[in-house]
């Protein structure tokens, strides 16, 4: 019997357990090819259905259609704070930004780096980035305007996306992809490092309108350009095979296991509310993030000490309940409850905690 | 039974069976952790430990000390064609390319891009890549010379590497990395994408002499500066752990039932000879490289026609030998044997190539 636990990692982070069977069935003989899917070509028709299921089942899930094309681009979304200004912005028009945490921080400062125009429309760095903005001004002058959908660091997310009337968005949405649905239409360009729902690390997913197609420039490095990738299918050269083949699985398992991205939001809403709601009746345990910010993938909290916050996690480790500790630039306590995260999964984190503070509170 | 066929493919390529079935066994539950290898943190210590063997098992293969970095970029050799000049071309000094094919070509053409002064000392072009070039002039005065140790679509590889006195040497090592001995202290760096002898697809791995970190300019995008990777050991952020994770467990297969590199090198010497010797003996198959230039890696070969190519591919794959078509842009055939490709795959190949002789003859 294989040992599993719950795994709250926020990033690589949880896989559903049916894709990693299948992986495990089929990893010496992929299809019948006598090979490994880490051994077969990009070019193998095998290869290319699985990348095409993800890309088809992508704009499934999201209701999009030729209008989008759906890239896969190693380097992760830090590659992307860089890609997307060298390709998206327009001479003469500013870039804006609305800072939300490091993520977007770090986003911001790639566009500098690259001597762009730069315009942070909001921040939440006043109170420590513990909510997401409510008062800002969208000009239509602006090339596009980037926001972070959900802060893994800070456990807050976009409840509503901003309203930019004719500025494209652009948004990272590394850790809460395909968590929920959401109007695509608006977006000029969604980013996403596959490993919080959709795989593991190794590639990001890249979703952009044809028209912001137009606007790359045409001397950017080969491999900087989105049209290198929208022009070959992601494969002017060899891609992660291995990620996107996954991405495909879980994506399989997203739309006929689950039933798509309304039934996922439900069941992540029914999940975060189990955690939110206990710890509100707690005296013991105290979210961070602002109740209307509330993440519904990361869930951060603390304990009355630093002291009880690492029993806290090492006891839970022990109790089979990993990657509980918060991100070692704000210390405290972390949930992370991706789409792979069951219910089951929450309940037995509420019972230990719940114990927990029996015993320590 | 698992079935199995030899696998011949270009890359992504051959992996050693008791490699895969390592990561097969242990796909569900790595090392205790109740997690895949896919779900735990890039941060955790299972994780570096396997970062660290890679890094480590690479530097004690090429015989390498503190003075040079081992770092895991994502984006393939392709990235790196734009990222090397990017980081390593000084001002008022232009880098030398010798020119041996697509690869080289396709790295020529990015350097160009970024507008840096780029010379041709040399180039096979003449003779379709058929060959490496003997004669040619390196002066003193260029950043870096810059070449591609084998070239998979015509064949070819240095056998011995350019002298370049005092310039640093660079080398595009994808499809021969640690297929055989060398020095490798006259390199400023060498990268390789992992897909033919070191693991899946997915990351590049380069490998820097600390001399050249001082010329990585500040002002670079923070995932395209060589720095952003040394100085945090390829975790700046969210490595391609799956592929690193292979990489550390084909490595550690070179050292430890190989026996390095020199043995590996007598065992690539062995496989091509039975090739090239079968080849050279036959008047039906022909070689496609100058003799004095070819690969011991990928072993092109042409038939008396298109048709009998078309016919020995298709059969050769139902005998479960597979990869056998020669590369979209050249035709023909070709046999890559990179290191995971044994002995007994090779005697299999000569005895259908034999036997498909006979019949077609």
């Amino acid at each position: 019997m294989v040992k599993r636990i719950f795994n709250f990692n926020p990033g690589p982070a949880a896989l559903p357990l049916p894709v990693l069977e299948q992986i495990k069935e089929e990893f010496l003989d992929y299809k019948g090819t006598g090979m490994s899917i880490t051994e077969i070509s990009h070019r193998s028709k095998q290869f290319e259905e699985s990348l095409n299921q993800a890309v088809e089942r992508t704009k499934r899930l999201l209701k999009i259609g030729d209008d989008f094309h759906v890239v896969f681009i190693q380097g992760g979304a830090t590659l992307q704070f860089c890609m997307v200004p060298m390709n998206l912005a327009v001479q003469g028009k500013p870039i804006d930004y609305i800072n939300t945490g490091t993520w977007s921080t770090n986003a911001i400062k790639e566009a500098k780096l690259l001597g762009k125009d730069v315009r942070v429309i909001a921040t939440s760095e006043d109170k420590n980035f513990s909510y997401i903005p409510k008062e800002y001004q969208v000009t239509g002058d602006a090339s596009y305007l980037h926001f972070t959908s959900n802060n893994t660091i800070k456990g807050t997310q976009w409840a509503e996306f901003p309203k930019a009337s004719g500025v494209p968005l652009v948004s990272d949405m590394s850790s809460d992809f395909l968590s929920r649905s959401f109007d695509a239409k608006p977006f000029g360009l969604i980013y996403a490092g596959a490993q919080k729902n959709i795989g593991p690390s190794g590639s990001a997913l890249v979703v952009i309108r044809k028209d912001m197609i137009e606007r790359v420039p045409a001397n950017l490095p080969t491999m900087l350009r989105y049209t290198t990738f929208t022009a070959n299918n992601s494969l002017y050269n060899t891609p992660a095979c291995f990620v996107i083949y996954v991405i495909s699985l879980v994506l399989k398992w997203l739309e006929e296991t689950i039933g798509g991205l309304d039934k996922m939001e439900r069941i992540n809403q029914e999940k975060a509310k189990l955690l939110y709601d206990f710890i509100d009746r707690s005296n013991f345990y105290r979210g961070t993030a602002a109740k209307d910010s509330r993440s519904l993938m990361n869930v951060t909290f603390r304990l009355p000490t630093e002291e009880l916050e690492a029993k806290f996690v090492s006891e839970a480790s022990k109790a089979s309940m990993g990657g509980l500790k918060g991100h070692r630039s704000v210390g405290g306590c972390r949930a992370s409850i991706y789409n792979a995260v069951g219910i089951e999964a929450l309940k037995s984190l509420v019972e230990f905690m719940a114990d927990f503070q029996r015993k320590n509170g």
